[in-house]
């Protein structure tokens, strides 16, 4: 079902200090940039291999990263799987009886499809999946 | 300076039910199983593309995981990043102002060169550097 670590979300207070740890610390490379409105959030994706890093910067108080920062303080807010189809990933999810956030794919990043599994399921991590074409 | 997502550690207070939901569940198949007695944790890789997903249980009280499982409860214990050359690996996260956890290389699972690098220098991130061959 799963093919591939897709990404690993980091929760940052600071975008740019983020990018400078990621970019200049450890080598990767900014490969893409984008706000989602609707989740409340800015990502900075960084290559690594056939994943990236992540980086989740609130752009408002109210949203999810806003709250995952503050109840925890900056660090791994998420892991994304990819898998060939995700209304098939998401069936096996539910056989298997796990919780779902999103009982259907809605769209993230970069256009894909995703959806999360509640952290209750998956050992207190939150996974999400992401269709990987 | 890293190649890829190594692994993915996840502590986990019932190894029997992690490998239950990561197999089951997920569909991962378990690829190594090993003891750390120094460190007080047993070890299960499941392979996932490239990289491998690391189930953590304590073999004791007073090991570092069992600290983290008592103060966080489950969830992702650390990243770990493969690098071609740890020695220069650590070198450069010196020269970047890195906080080192390990300043010399250790053994890790599966007789692997390992450092870990203080979360406080990577945003909130327990990170490791492996030595990818």
């Amino acid at each position: 079902m799963l093919s591939k670590i897709d990404h690993l979300g980091i929760a940052v207070n600071d975008l740019e200090e983020g990018i400078r740890v990621y970019e200049q610390g450890l080598g990767l490379e900014v490969t893409h940039r984008e706000t989602l409105e609707d989740q409340g959030v800015v990502t900075v994706s960084l290559g690594i291999g056939e994943s990236t890093v992540e980086l989740l910067s609130p752009t408002r108080d109210d949203s999810p990263v806003a709250k995952f920062l503050e109840q925890r303080g900056p660090g791994i807010h998420h892991v994304a799987y990819a898998v060939p189809d995700i209304e098939a990933a998401l069936e096996d999810a539910r056989d298997a009886g796990f919780r779902l956030i999103d009982e259907a794919p809605r769209v993230g990043a970069g256009g894909k499809k995703i959806a999360f599994i509640h952290p209750k399921s998956t050992l207190g991590v939150l996974s999400e999946v992401v269709q990987s074409t």
